[in-house]
C-alpha cells in the first residue's frame, strides 16, 4: 500500500556480491530503513563494476522508478564506477568540488597521512548535482536530479551508509514525497520463542491499520507497529490502542522501544540509581562488555570485567573456590554465583553480573550438551543465579546468551 | 571474465524481501555455487508479488540474459505468481501435469492428508516446458527454453532451494555451457590503507588472467585473484605467480589466505609455539577477547582477560602505578605497557596484549584526539607499545583498533 507516490529501488554495485562473495545487506537494510517512514521499494538489483552493465542498470530504473538509491562504487579505485556511470547515462559533466577536496585532504592530515593522487576523483560531482558530507569515510555521497529521478549514490561501507541514509536522503523524500501521517513503533522483547510470541499475536497481525508485523533477532524478538491516521483516529492513538494491548500480554519481556536496546535501557537504569557493573565472562568470551561499551557514555557506569575463560583465571582473579569448580564444574549455578559474586568484590561495584556455559561446538556431553549456560546477577542484597539452553552455531549461542543474560539483569533492575 | 557464454542472472520474487522483513539470501546463495563451477551471474534483481513488475523484470532480463534463475512465488495461494506470469510473459498454455499431480496427492497422502484444491496449480506445467522434481516440499521447479533463454524458476524455502539449484540446473548448465576450469584465492591484509595497495597494484588490477580485485574490511583489506586455465598454464600456476608477486610487495602485511582470519592465524601460531595469551583492554570494551573467542578450540590458549575500563580497575586488578595514570594519563603508551604487563602476570601467560584509546564520539581533546588508541605486547622478553590513529564511528575506531592490535601481535609471534 503507497502511502505517497514515491516509486523507490535500490541497486548495489559490486563484483563480489555477484560472485557470490558478500552478502548484499543494503537492500535489506534500506528497504527495512525506509518502509519504517512509509517508503516502499519496488525493486531491488545488484551488478557487476563493468560500467556497460551499470548502464543498463541506470536506464531499466530510470524508466520504471522516480527514486534510485544506489550503493557502493564511489571509492578511489578504477573499479569504482557507480559516479562516472551515472554522470555518462545522464550526459553530464563530472567538476571538481573544492569544498570537497579540502575535506578530503583534511581526513587524510588528521590521520597524519598525505591524499593519494586517487582519491581526488572522490571530490569530483556531477553537474548540477550535489556531493552528500561522508563524515566516517573518504567517499562523499552523490545527490542529482534528472527528469524527475531522484538519484542518490550512497558507500558500500555498511557504517558509512547507513548514516547517510538517514541524514541524506530520508530528510529529502520526506520533503519531495510528503507522506500520510504515518507512525510506526517498535517493541524489543526477550525471553520468549518466537512461535510464543506469533500464536498470541494472531487476531493483531490479521489487522491492517496498525499492522503488527513479528521480527526475529538474534535471542530477541521486534514487534513493528505501523498506522496511519484515519479521518477519525490519530495514527499516534491507533499505535497506542495495539502496544497497550501488547503489554498487557507480553509485560515481563518487553524491555525497550524504537532504539532502546538492551545496553541502552540498562545504562539508563543504572546512571538513573547511580549504580555500577561489572561482569565475568566465560563463555561469552568479552562479548557481554562489548555490548555494553558500544554505547557511547558507558564508562559512567561500566567499570571493567574479567574475562575468565581458564578455571585457573576463575580461581586466582575472581577467587572462585577450587572444591566447588571441581565439585560442580565450570558450567553450574555454583559457579555463576562465585563468579558473579568475585566480580562485584574485585572491581567494587553495586552489581556482579557472571555467564558460564558450553558455546561448542565441541566440549559438551550428555549430561552438560553444547548450549547449557549459567548465569548470575549479584548485588549487595543478594546473588541469583539462573540457567539457560540455547541452540544454534557456536556464534549464536554467545549472543543468545549474551542477550539473555543482559535481559536478566534488566529485570533485576526493575523497570 | 566469461569462462564460457553463459549469462546468467537471479531474480527473487517476494513482497517480504522488498520490504526488509527478510534477507534475500538466495542471491548469495546461488552466486557462490555457480561461481564454484565457472558460471557467472552478472545481475541479481528482487520484485515483489505483482503481475506487472514480474513482467517488468522478466522483459528486461531476458534482453540481457541467456540463463535466468527464478525463486519464489511458486506456492498454492494467489499472491504465488512467478509461474503464471511466465507462461503469460512467453505466450505459452499452462498444462496440467498428470505425473506431477500424482506426486503432489501422494506427498499429502504419505503425511496422512488430502491434498487441498489450492495446490493443484503447482502440478501445471508452462507449454513445452518441463516441472522439476522437488523432493522436500509440494512446489516443483519449471524449467523452460525460449528463444535462446534458459529458464529455470526454483521454489523459495532454502531447504528445497539449494537441492534443486545443484541437481538440475547445474547439470543442465554444465550441459549448455562447457565450462573452464577455474581457480581463486584470497589473501588477507592489514597495517596498510586501501589507497596505498591499490597504488602499489596497478600493473595487476589491469590484467585480466589471473584478476586481481582489493576489497576494503574494516581495519582490513582483501585481495581476490581468479585465474582459468590456458593452454601453456594451469589456473593454479597462474594464481602462484601473481601470490609471489603480491608477497614480495606486501610481506609484512600479509597475514592469511582464504578462510584464515587473525583470531585463526593467531590461534595456529599459539598452539604451535604452545604459548598462551591474555588481553588488558580499554576502550575495545571486551571486543578484542570476543574476536579470539569466536574460534572454536581458543581455550586452548586463550585463559583470560581484564576490560579494565575504569582507572581504579587499571591500577587495582592489573597493578598499574597510580603516578603513570596520572602523570602520562590512561591514554598513554607508558599506561599500555604497565597493562599488557599487568594482565600477563595476573593470568599468568606467555604473551599479554593491551590497548587503550579514545573510541568516542566523546572525550577527544586537542592533545588526546578521538581515535587515538595505544596498544602494547609483552612476553618473557619485552614490551612492545604502539601508537595507532583511527578514524569512523565510536563502533568503527573499537573494531579497526581490535584488528589492528591482533596484526601487531601477530607480527610479534612471527610468521
Amino acid at each position: 500500500v503507497a502511502e505517497n507516490n514515491c516509486k523507490a529501488e535500490h541497486i548495489a554495485v559490486g563484483s563480489e556480491i555477484l560472485l557470490g562473495q558478500i552478502q548484499n545487506g543494503h537492500a535489506q537494510n534500506i528497504s527495512r530503513i525506509l518502509a519504517d517512514k512509509g517508503f516502499f521499494l519496488y525493486y531491488h538489483s545488484a551488478v557487476g563494476d563493468n560500467l556497460d552493465r551499470i548502464l543498463q542498470v541506470y536506464r531499466t530504473a530510470s524508466s520504471r522508478s522516480n527514486v534510485v538509491i544506489v550503493t557502493g562504487g564511489l571509492g578511489p579505485t578504477e573499479d569504482d564506477l557507480t559516479k562516472e556511470a551515472l554522470a555518462t547515462f545522464l550526459g553530464r559533466r563530472l567538476v571538481l568540488s573544492q569544498e570537497s577536496l579540502e575535506r578530503l585532504e583534511d581526513f587524510f592530515t588528521r590521520r597524519g597521512r598525505v591524499m593519494p593522487p586517487a582519491n581526488r576523483k572522490q571530490a569530483m560531482c556531477i553537474d548540477g548535482g550535489e556531493l552528500l558530507d561522508n563524515p566516517n569515510g573518504t567517499a562523499p555521497g552523490q545527490y542529482v536530479v534528472d527528469k524527475g529521478v531522484y538519484y542518490f549514490l550512497l558507500p558500500g561501507p555498511p557504517l558509512e551508509m547507513t548514516p547517510m541514509l538517514k541524514n541524506h536522503v530520508l530528510p529529502r523524500l520526506q520533503q519531495v514525497f510528503p507522506p500520510k501521517h504515518l507512525e510506526s513503533r517498535i517493541l524489543h522483547l526477550c525471553g520468549i520463542g518466537e512461535s510464543d510470541v506469533d500464536a498470541r499475536i494472531v487476531d493483531l497481525t490479521q489487522k491492517s491499520n496498525p499492522t503488527v508485523a513479528p521480527l526475529a533477532g538474534e535471542g530477541e524478538m521486534l514487534l513493528r507497529l505501523t498506522a496511519t491516521d484515519t479521518a477519525e483516529r490519530s495514527a499516534r492513538e491507533l499505535i497506542g490502542e495495539t502496544e497497550d494491548l501488547l503489554r498487557q500480554r507480553f509485560s515481563r519481556y518487553i524491555y525497550g522501544v524504537d532504539d532502546e536496546t538492551l545496553p541502552v535501557v540498562i545504562g539508563n537504569k543504572l546512571r538513573h540509581l547511580s549504580a555500577s557493573l561489572s561482569f565475568a565472562e566465560s563463555c561469552t568470551g568479552g562479548l557481554l562488555s562489548s555490548m555494553i561499551t558500544q554505547v557511547s557514555g558507558s564508562s559512567d557506569y561500566f567499570l571493567g570485567s574479567v574475562v575468565s575463560y581458564s578455571n585457573d583465571a576463575k580461581r586466582t582473579v575472581l577467587g572462585v573456590d577450587a572444591d566447588i569448580l571441581e565439585g560442580y564444574g565450570a558450567v553450574s549455578a555454583e559457579t555463576a554465583r562465585l563468579m558473579a559474586e568475585g566480580v562485584r568484590r574485585l572491581m567494587g561495584t553495586t552489581y556482579g553480573v557472571s555467564v558460564t556455559g558450553i558455546a561448542g561446538p565441541s566440549g559438551g556431553s550428555a549430561e552438560k550438551p553444547v548450549g547449557l549456560v549459567y548465569g548470575a546477577v549479584s548485588s549487595a542484597e543478594n546473588t541469583v543465579p539462573f540457567k539457560m539452553m540455547h541452540s544454534g552455531s557456536r556464534r549464536q549461542i554467545q549472543i543468545r546468551a549474551a542477550t539473555r543474560v543482559l535481559w536478566e539483569l534488566w529485570r533485576v533492575l526493575g523497570r
